[in-house]
């Protein structure tokens, strides 16, 4: 049996913290959305299952994961589900949840990082808001954004098992997490983002060294992995990176 | 032994999640920055305990939770940690994860009503961006108090075990989180929020049943509850409710 994700099919967005963690073990998943309108996927159908009116345990939004008859939203939640079953949490219950630690953290970054461009209302257009958005990404750039690489840069140089990973000394689904907050930083704050890393090298180093695991550089060379677009939550205007 | 939270000492805020569950199950705790100054109380200590250098595992920002030699920070990983512990997380690991995404769900909507009146910066004041939280208040009253609480109205009415919890037939920390996401709603936009309310009757009437628990009453009585104020997550300002 497969899992199946669900999640918008042209953005990485918060499903590709998911993939990331599916890909980088090599589990068997099928992205549902991405799938041919016969087989269930696109849009629309996206649309009927998170609005399914018979499933009693609905997702406020995509993503949300299937496994046989198990049903569970909420990025972190899908991680903390995923994270026990693909090896990825770690040792023991306190490292599981000093790793769901870390992803909220992350995931905190990630929503700031999308308000930067919506500051307003994510149901406007990016144009009709671009005053507050560069207001908000000055504020993000010189107050966010090196406060929250400097922690993981703190995170990374106490880890008592070592710096490569923030969690004891293997691989956990908070390393696959940081990696993609750092390359979506990069892609929308590429000045920034620079600086910053200069600063940080054990997170620089945690980036690379991931972006170089097998399974995780096949899939990033592959077609599975959408490209960074102006849709998504990581996007490049280049007025907001000052 | 007693559980040790660290949270601001002068505010509700996110900590409040914490004290609830704590509060509403009797748990043995000492809010600790409420604490005399030679109790390890204080604000000055709070911050030396957050940026105590030889801890491997810091937290990002208050609050945190000390269980002997467990540390557990990020509201909604203390409440994943307390939940087990204090009888508040259902039965099993389904319910469990789906009272962790349903506290996730509320974690967003508890940052967006932040941003209402710090749409720019929480470094600068509000009167800095009055303008911003103008228009973030508009959107946030006019697309997002009804989307959120019209979804918890439908997980409520869905929910196969009786409409007076979220998760089963039992209080969960995602009915007394609600239960804190409600009560600040209506005081940050009391006539935005009686009207959305007006609308999802079971979520008015599950912050009311909680509200009149026994334990719940008695804490909201005491003076061990902060009175809603400006310096929090939920401020009432006239002009940002329309």
């Amino acid at each position: 049996m497969s899992y199946q994700l669900h999640y918008w099919p042209t953005i990485q967005g918060r499903g590709e913290f998911v993939r990331l963690a599916l890909e980088a073990t090599g589990a068997n998943y099928v992205d549902v959305a991405r799938q041919p309108p016969a087989k269930g996927g696109g849009e629309a159908a996206l649309g009927r299952s998170l609005n399914d009116p018979d499933n009693p345990r609905p997702s406020f939004a995509p993503p949300f994961l299937v496994d046989g008859d198990r049903l569970v939203g909420q990025t972190a939640t899908i991680l903390l589900y995923l994270g026990s079953r693909l090896g990825l949490a770690g040792a023991g219950e306190a490292d599981g949840l000093w790793t769901q630690q870390l992803q909220l953290t992350i995931a905190d970054a990630v929503a700031e990082a999308h308000d930067t461009h919506h500051p307003i209302s994510g149901n406007a257009y990016y144009e009709d808001q671009r005053d507050a958005a560069l207001q908000r990404a000055k504020a993000f750039r010189e107050e966010r954004i090196p406060k929250f690489l400097g922690w993981f840069e703190q995170v990374l140089k106490r880890n008592p098992a070592g710096h490569l990973h923030l969690v004891g000394n293997s691989l956990t689904y908070a390393d696959l997490s940081l990696f993609q907050l750092v390359a979506g930083l990069r892609y929308a704050f590429p000045k920034t983002t620079a600086g910053v890393l200069a600063d940080t090298p054990l997170v620089a180093g945690l980036h690379g060294n991931v972006s170089r695991r097998e399974r995780v550089h096949a899939y990033l060379q592959s077609p599975r992995r959408i490209a960074f677009n102006e849709e998504g939550i990581f996007r490049h205007y280049p007025e907001l990176d000052g």
